[in-house]
């Protein structure tokens, strides 16, 4: 058949930018500042593999059919009681197994917002996440951050504005409040309880996005925003960070009635049967705290050896927040400074970092640039820093001599 | 805090009623026609379990970390030469691994529906389809099916009269050609011919659901739609039938147009990588032709038993098409005869099938069920026939002493 076809027109839900991808280079020796990956040498890889044998070998049949059910009980125990050491009370029934929290952002944004819906968001923000709030056509406003977390006396002052002036309130406000990405910052204690009285007050949601929260350099403990007000938080956790991202499961802690609705997106029956079944028989017989204090230490030192370098090897041309936890580090440069100048540059030397305007609704934040310490080696964060430097500082030159 | 909070408005796409689920009956005894399941004592348990462990072992690091890449070559070479078998040509960036054919329909849904867009099925048609469909806002219109496939005579005759009315063309035509779920049927050649052709004509997508098409009773061949169109159909597949459906892995084959529209929602990553590493062990070795012969032999003892059995216990009180493959016989009672009224005396005798109505978009097919061979044992089935004949013939009996 020889087709004229005319074009089709794709739905408009459909972004047309993509979500940033990682970075293509496949040089062995590169050096991936970029990746927000988790370190590969700390999988448990051992206990995994017994346990997928195991877990074939025991529940197969289970694992391979179709199920109704919210997934192996196991799991959904072992949530709840962890959840519990972060203060958070769920019902079993309150508790939602997803392909990752990236689904969970999906799913939460697709129960709650209408096309022209309001979404909130911070400035920066996850990409992942503008990416599902385009597709859903939200409309997306960002409150900038500062060391304590998003601003939420800017938020408090939006929210007053849109009720005076009748224009709309958001549905949806998504947040980071621990160890923020790319930020690295935490949102105070302060904040915390504003926030969620701001929700109450102007009945929206808050999609709180935990995914960073087992990994506490500081022993400080904050009080996950679902806490402080259960009815009006959707919150948001994964096993990514803690076990290893390839198994792509999450989980979302909401209100039955939030549950339900995401229930009622059509969800083929179980998320990842096999994968849980196999999760399942791990967590059964894992020191989970030995081993998430273990990732915690090991990424605090690798947070020291990355802030170290960067003093010695920028001085005062940056200026960043030291994270208490999570995976980043977020560099603020002056404010001529253009990070997607010189990204190109940077990768030609073998070291890659992400352009700070992937992390923004508009086009903004061009003098910030991400660093994550967790996926390379103490090695080559140090060379990566120097080399980063090196290309810094070549394009601050050609800089000085195109505008003297 | 004590809040009293107004009522929150959630999104207008999300359906208000369920998918249907599973049967809830937990007696052991039970006997599930209704469950769509695949045999579980078929799973290839051994070797996956085999598979599992090499492949955490061997591959763990991949297998734990996210991907930006589409998935282990390995499998999409798979399914790139066993699409062959079936007349398929498709390079590799045409092929993108899903959660299930599930998420391929929802995917492809959203890729090309707006709020409000037109989306045609088939009468009957698959439930969590419409489900999907129904979550993107799309205005669902239905065509009957007979013995050789829905009636695309009546498709074209409604594509006339749309346009002659300037009334909208569907976006979007799902259709499940081949051992059709619930209806049992095959699309004959004729037909699937000028379907492709109304889509050439009236540039709308058809959205092929090929569940099924491995399990093959007869030999007969059909080319799929994909073949005689691949500009305009997107193609689904599924390993739910021919390895397991607990791995929660299917795949979508389209334009590379379609592919990286569906890539630009949000998909966070890799789909399943750590699932997908371990099917691609399995794969490796794994004599994929006797297995699926296997499961055909199997499945088409059970549909023979199946048919045997209703045709003595029924007799002149049901009609239906013995199918040329897949799960499914789709029982036609007389038209006063509601199934929804009896389903739950059956399922008090120890018996469940699906209710006619589950499969239709507006309020009709009261008067068929959808039994389902392949889950349970033979003498199952004839057990199971028997008490469903019990529970027809005394619901008939109470009608009749009713209208009388
Ligand atoms: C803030 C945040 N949320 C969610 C995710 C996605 O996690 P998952 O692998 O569970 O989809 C990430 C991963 O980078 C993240 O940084
Ligand atoms: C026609 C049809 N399409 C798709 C599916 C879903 O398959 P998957 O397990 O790949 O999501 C089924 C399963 O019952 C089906 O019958």
């Amino acid at each position: 058949m020889t087709s004229r076809l005319e074009p089709f027109s794709f739905a408009r839900r459909i972004p047309s930018t993509p979500s940033i991808g990682s970075s293509t280079v496949t040089k062995p020796d590169h050096i991936h500042l970029s990746f927000g990956f988790a370190a590969p040498h700390l999988f448990p890889i051992e206990q995994l593999s017994a346990s997928a044998a195991d877990a074939v070998t025991q529940h197969g049949r289970k694992a391979l059919q179709y199920s109704g059910a919210p997934g192996p009980g196991k799991i959904l125990q072992w949530i709840q009681e962890r959840s519990l050491v972060h203060g958070i009370r769920a019902d079993l029934n309150q508790i939602l197994v997803t392909y990752g929290s990236t689904q969970g952002i999906d799913l939460a944004t697709r129960i709650l917002v209408d096309p022209g819906d309001h979404v909130w968001v911070e400035s920066p923000s996850f990409f992942s996440a503008l990416q599902s709030f385009r597709a859903a056509e939200a409309v997306v406003t960002s409150f900038p951050i500062d060391e304590d977390g998003v601003r939420v006396d800017l938020i408090e002052n939006a929210l007053v504005e849109a009720k005076r002036d009748g224009r709309p309130i958001p549905k949806l406000l998504y947040t980071m409040p621990t160890y923020h990405n790319p930020g690295g910052v935490t949102l105070s204690i302060e904040r915390r309880k504003r926030l969620v009285q701001l929700a109450e007050a102007y009945n929206f949601f808050i999609l709180e996005d935990d995914a960073y929260s087992e990994l506490n350099f500081t022993g400080n403990q904050y009080p996950p925003l679902y806490t402080l007000f259960p009815e009006r938080v959707i919150y948001l956790n994964t096993f990514s960070k803690i076990i290893g991202p390839g198994l792509r499961l999450g989980w979302v802690i909401a209100d039955q009635q939030v549950i339900q609705k995401v229930r009622l997106l059509n969800l083929g029956g179980s998320i990842g049967v096999f994968t849980q079944e196999i999760l399942a028989q791990l967590i059964d017989n894992f020191a989970f705290q030995n081993h998430v204090d273990a990732l915690s230490a090991h990424y605090r030192k690798q947070r020291d050896v990355m802030a170290e370098a960067l003093r010695e090897h920028f001085g005062e041309h940056v200026s960043f927040h030291l994270p208490e936890g999570g995976f980043y580090i977020w560099l603020r440069f002056a404010d001529h400074v253009n990070t997607s100048e010189w990204v190109q540059d940077a990768a030609s030397r073998g070291v890659s970092f992400v352009e700070g305007k992937s992390f923004f609704a508009d086009p903004e934040g061009y003098h910030y640039a991400r660093l994550c310490f967790s996926y390379v080696s103490e090695e080559q964060i140090v060379r990566g820093v120097k080399l980063l430097a090196d290309s810094y500082f070549s394009y601050i030159g050609r800089e000085a001599v195109r505008s003297s």
